[in-house]
């Protein structure tokens, strides 16, 4: 089967537990997968570091990126840049690791169209009443913060048919496990067998 | 997740071991899944049962299935037909069951045109040269039938680049949970949880 890393996409409401998502999955399966890093124009929060959370690039810097295509997909939101660099996934791919870029829906339908094969894994909880109690629970946001995440979940709930995958995470050692085969199984796919295939053909022939 | 049931098709390399896949993943998830039994007029052969290994039909009662639009899929081998009945699938399907039907390509790809959301796979041994020493091993089969087979295999092997996934049968038991998975993955599609996206919108709309 194939060898070389597959690109998944993760999206989903704020308040699906994404970050907690990938935390574990990178803790479980640390040798498969790697965790793509985006460059960002914002400026860094108390604790984050360069390099960790995101690269902090000046705007010259990213804008440069930008003009040498370096960027598999970039957005801008609230006056700043964030956008994913290509060297690091498209070098991990090739050492066979399976890479994860954790991105909003405007860049996951740009990597989407760059490159078809990428899976795209939308992660909600198992309702909305779900969503929103995840987010009252918190205790640490306004009302003004999450009524805003609510109405972003209702902006963002209009792309989910675009996804190839729903991941409801309810349960989230279940949740981690679905993830994992749905991003082991994309190994199987013929798309992925181009190689193979070819092979299979050509001995084929020659028996 | 969508609990209505998933149409799988499996087709491969005669000699690369379904029948004893299918065996097995009956066997050991009895109660997800539903194999479709095809409808031929051919004869049956010693120890074929009506309604276990094939519906033996008349030509006529055949033709009559075609006419009525009763069929999933239909091809002509060697002067026989072959079909699948569409009622028991869709019946399956309605009650939660995912329903495999282990048929040729051509049928397989009719089927896809038809239910596009359908999962196709195709199993295939590791390499030709197990495939044709699997054929050899079973010292059943003159030379000539195992040469038949062989350049059947080629003609087949064009077309598994329109299979969704590959399933290399190598060791059994891994096959088998392979297979158990890619359908089990398939209820976490977006396309088969339409219900669940209408209904997570309208929820977050009324939040």
């Amino acid at each position: 089967m194939s060898q070389k890393g597959i690109l998944a996409v993760v999206s989903g409401f704020s308040g699906a537990g994404k970050g907690t998502l990938m935390k574990a999955l990178l803790e479980r399966y640390a040798q498969q997968y790697a965790l793509s890093i985006s460059a960002t124009t914002r400026k860094p929060r108390v604790g984050e570091e360069h390099g960790r959370e995101y690269f902090f690039l000046e705007k010259d810097a990213f804008e440069q990126l930008i003009a040498e295509d370096a960027l598999i997909e970039h957005a801008c939101y609230v006056g700043n840049y964030y956008g994913t660099p290509k060297s690091y996934v498209l070098e991990q791919m090739e050492a066979g690791r399976d890479v994860i870029l954790e991105i909003e829906i405007q860049g996951a339908l740009e990597v989407k169209k760059k490159f078809p094969e990428t899976l795209l894994l939308f992660v909600t909880p198992p309702s909305a009443k779900e969503l929103e109690s995840r987010l009252r629970g918190r205790g640490t946001e306004t009302e003004a913060v999450i009524r805003d995440r609510l109405s972003r979940a209702v902006e963002e709930a209009e792309f989910m048919e675009q996804y190839d995958y729903i991941l409801v995470n309810d349960d989230l050692d279940t949740c981690v496990q679905d993830m994992h085969r749905l991003i082991q199984a994309q190994h199987q796919r013929c798309s992925e067998n181009r190689d193979f295939i070819r092979q299979m053909k050509q001995e084929l022939n020659e028996l």
